[in-house]
């Protein structure tokens, strides 16, 4: 059984195949699943993506079946564009790539900027698939600390030393650990990086996840946009559909193209269709509206993870309380380790992330992801119980 | 603009982008296109292709809408194990990979397997963005001779002493050149190769795209299977419609396996919703009943365009003959190189790719690749006439 060889496996297997297996093991009857990064089905805009669909194959059947350019659709390219487009801060097409979700996007990342031994600069934990897009490249990644308002400024002050290639960086809601980078923070990395010959690569999937707080300003508007040394990254899968595929980097002109020219070798274009699908519901204010439900769903499920954590973990185990995206991250108190408690878990029916994966240093042992956008908000609180009665049974 | 860089550019430059360029070059207006690959947008299933998406949105919506496995649908797995299974080929969804495109498919056997300096056998001239998608791996290609039957004997004869990593084939109707490797030389390297440690890559886009003779079993059906060293790629773009990006790989399981590790870093799955709508239109029966639309319309463009190079361009130029897929390759008689003709040809409102950009050797400076699957049957000898004419100015 999967589940059972990636406990026994080694860690390289693990950290490859961790995702992928927990995918798999989020479908079993009964499971409760904190793992995994999945947005909650019964929340997709199911019918207006049929009218969209509908509509599309009705008026321009043709186009939308047909090959495309490798950039993406130029009409996708014009709106992401002129969303991210404010006073002092102007985009055009040319600083846009449609991706085939934002995986891609690091993938590319990888593909025309990594040579061996190149040094990234990252969180610690950061996104594990952003590290296996990586790793075939060989780079040398430069763990920087982090606490529950993000990279530390002593973090930030070390990195303009450190001479890395790129610095990546989920600013909003990061996964693992659900904290938010904060303002000043921002600001001094956008000052201590300019004219580094350093890359800030700005990962961006849950911004628009915020259930309470207030929104920040990203790097990519502090640095008043990608030139000459900014990549944001973007993606549909979160307050949109996964299942699309739809994603997008932002970033300085000369860098999209040799990124497009790399993309063509990789699958010649994103889904022609997919793409107009996102344009039409991106017009017709569906993602809009749709945020506007997200954002009360996952915030009462956020609320009631705290919650349950307050009520069944409190001195047993920490964690961070995040004002948006998907994610809370938990430290175990008592010296018991993640892995071994997820075996404990599964038994009972709940699974999660050991933290471990994420770390690039080894660390996180006693740590865990817990994912709540995708059960239920009356699940969340007995499935919190139950990990903590698979803790108590290893104290 | 694009064209003229395109023209003026550096060789390799030009390979890189050739093909996108020219993808672009075919929306001009007036311009009949015999570059690009693409089919025909007016013979898309389209009505099929809504109902299907309807009637999927309207049972399925949400599971169609989330993320899924690496390996993709496995209902869509079992559909291509089956339809690829026969007495002595038994195939199992383990033996199936789902890809981005067959391109995917492509640039995951550079990233799965290609060392630098590896030896890759191909035919000469053979897919550009086959090329593109393994020269970042630094192999070395072995450039493979050709007749009108594909592989010459005496090409097939030398390729276990050379040792290469890979044999890449397109047995049915290769691009650029449209010939079909005769059946005896499949039969001799399967032979040839069994045991040697080279992997067989057939690529086979267009098998289902005959127009006349008989069908020949592929490498895959010769070899018994893909154990232990035969790969198979196929792609749902000529049967069904490209816009959707849905291709797949049949192979050794350990090595899909393999692939699919590799694809998680890449764009974590082939598009849900993508792989679903290809599923159904498989099991209503729309793909084959479109196939059947194809094969009639294609074999007359074929015809025309065999037709006209008889009526213009006898004693000018030579060409193949093809008996499915989409392209005829022709050699000019006089010394003028495909490139320059290229530029005239634009002048009058015609468009191919020159025959170089697809010889990995730096020759085929006289040779051109005609598309005949997109331009209509009534436009097909005009655009003919054009070449020729354009040719005449030259001579």
């Amino acid at each position: 059984m999967d589940w059972n060889q990636l406990l026994a496996g080694r860690t390289s297997l693990m950290r490859r195949s961790a995702v992928r297996e927990l995918l798999r093991l989020t479908n079993r009857p009964g499971m409760i699943s904190f793992a995994g990064g999945l947005p909650a089905p019964e929340l997709f805009p199911v019918a207006e993506v049929r009218a969209a669909a509908d509509q599309l194959l009705d008026q321009h059947g043709s186009k939308v079946l047909q090959y495309g350019e490798t950039e993406g659709v130029a009409e996708l390219r014009d709106w992401v564009a002129t969303s991210l487009s404010r006073p002092g801060l102007t985009l055009s097409r040319d600083h846009v790539l449609i991706t085939t979700g934002s995986q891609q996007g690091l993938d590319l990342i990888g593909r025309v900027l990594i040579d061996p031994n190149d040094k990234l600069a990252l969180e610690n934990p950061t996104y594990l698939a952003a590290l296996s897009a990586w790793r075939p490249w060989q780079p040398q990644f430069l763990p920087l600390t982090c606490d529950e308002d993000g990279l530390t400024s002593d973090a930030i002050a070390k990195v303009p030393g450190l001479r890395p290639k790129l610095l990546y960086t989920i600013p909003n809601f990061q996964n693992p650990t659900g904290v938010t980078l904060a303002l000043e923070r921002r600001r001094q990395l956008i000052a201590r990086l300019a004219g580094s010959g350093t890359l800030i690569v700005e990962d961006d999937p849950y911004g628009e996840l915020r259930y309470r707080g207030e929104a920040l300003p990203g790097l990519l508007e502090l640095a008043g946009g990608p030139e000459p040394q900014l990549l944001r990254l973007g993606s549909f899968s979160k307050v949109l559909a996964p299942g699309l595929r739809v994603g997008f980097v932002v970033g300085p002109a000369d860098l999209i193209e040799k990124m497009a020219l790399a993309k063509q070798a990789l699958d010649l274009h994103t889904a022609t269709f997919n793409q107009w699908l996102v344009l039409e519901l991106l017009r017709n204010g569906v993602v809009d509206r749709n945020l506007s439900k997200l954002r009360a769903a996952y915030g009462e499920r956020c609320s009631a993870m705290l919650e349950a954590l307050e009520n069944h973990l409190r001195g047993a185990a920490t964690w961070t309380r995040p004002e948006g995206g998907m994610f809370v991250f938990a430290r175990l108190g008592n010296g018991v380790s993640a892995t071994t408690l997820l075996a404990k878990a599964v038994e009972r029916g709940v699974a999660f992330v050991p933290g471990g994966e994420f770390h690039v240093d080894g660390s996180g042992e006693q740590t865990l992801r817990l994912n709540f956008s995708h059960a239920s908000p009356e699940k969340i609180p007995e499935g919190i119980r139950r990990i903590a009665e698979a803790l108590a049974g290893l104290s």
